[in-house]
């Protein structure tokens, strides 16, 4: 039974490692197709979102079934409980992914404008991050999640500028569809800001995961409450 | 035991229904204080999110408790697992009342503008739907919890409106901080849209717990994977 539970283990790490690699590609892939405006890929992932959502439920019945048969306990079932948890990060991630998509859709029929390198590059350090946070949560690497933590200041720090850009660019535009242009760009970096965040809430599943919380088993067993 | 884990799952269950009024209560202030321009108030609820954040762990604690000394399964399972869920979702809109909180204290310098009105009532529907689906999560109410998700497309097309708004009436703006007080409430007005999405979330654990998905026990018990 404890070498079943290791093989589902495995299998749990594995598959959420593996939900994690599809949502970040799709991630990388969605913004070169919005910055080459390619709708047809844009469209392929909004109508593909129900793979990562499919995923996500698989996930967590496997999670359910490892409770149920295994009924873990200390770091196997705080293990558990984390991947729950960054299930429903990737999953989310995956959704923001389709709002950058449909987003990106809205751009292919709108001006140019130049500021879209800022976006690629706010998209290039999410993807890290999440990376990141996933291999700080597989190694138990608390400093690498730390890392990831410290990264969406950065990310951060790159939003405001996106969105101070476009307050300015905004007042110099003389469309409306320049000015819906910019602010669909202000959606997205908005957008890849959540993604860090998402990152953040993983790595920080990290620090719970590798240090732990009291799980005050004693007292609830020697003194009933009400 | 079977007495205790009752009383404990009844616990665990109101401490989540007072986070979620906690929460709900906290948006509801931070719309007004915002709309009255009051720094102080809005300020006082930045520094207590800290307030949330430790309820959601306390709560998650409880979590892992019930499931290491009471190991539930069926229904019982699904419950403890929803309430992790839900859990999430409540502090994470704790963080989004933050952010509001944050644009309100920059709107609170800024020039008036009079699409606050829409705001008001966007949080009005957003409150709503989360005292809703809570209330649905309780009485396992499967109908309430599909007139949540309902609600999340009238959230979604007044968003639409705001947004629209804001590009035109940034097209006559003529200052800098009228634009920039514009993007703030569109901010404002994502954040509130976001807070239906976790509502609607929250509404969709509804119909987990109430119907269930197959967890295969069977299968898994009896052929080892590998």
């Amino acid at each position: 039974m404890n070498q079943i539970f290791m093989r589902e283990r495995d299998r749990l790490k594995e598959d959420m490692l593996s939900l994690a690699g599809e949502v970040e590609m799709r991630l990388g892939d969605v913004l070169k197709a919005a910055e080459r405006r390619d709708s047809e890929s844009l469209l392929n992932w909004i109508d593909r979102d129900s793979e990562i959502d499919e995923d996500e439920v698989k996930i967590e019945e496997e999670c359910l079934k490892i409770l149920a048969l295994h009924q873990p306990v200390a770091r196997d079932l705080r293990f558990v409980v984390a991947v729950l948890k960054i299930n429903n990060d990737l999953e989310r991630i995956g959704d923001i992914v389709v709002n950058i998509a449909e987003k990106g859709l809205r751009l292919a029929e709108a001006p140019a404008i130049d500021i879209f390198g800022w976006l690629l590059q706010m998209g290039k350090i999410a993807r890290e991050m999440l990376k990141s946070s996933l291999d700080a949560f597989v190694s138990l690497d608390v400093s690498k999640a730390a890392a990831v933590i410290l990264r969406d200041d950065e990310l951060d720090a790159m939003k405001k500028k996106v969105a101070e850009t476009v307050v300015q660019r905004v007042n110099e535009a003389d469309t409306g569809a320049m000015t819906g242009a910019l602010l669909l760009m202000h959606g997205v970096a908005r957008d890849l800001e959540r993604i860090g965040d998402h990152a953040t809430n993983i790595a920080e599943d990290v620090a719970y995961l590798s240090e732990g919380r009291i799980v005050r088993h004693k007292r609830a067993a020697a003194q009933p409450q009400g």
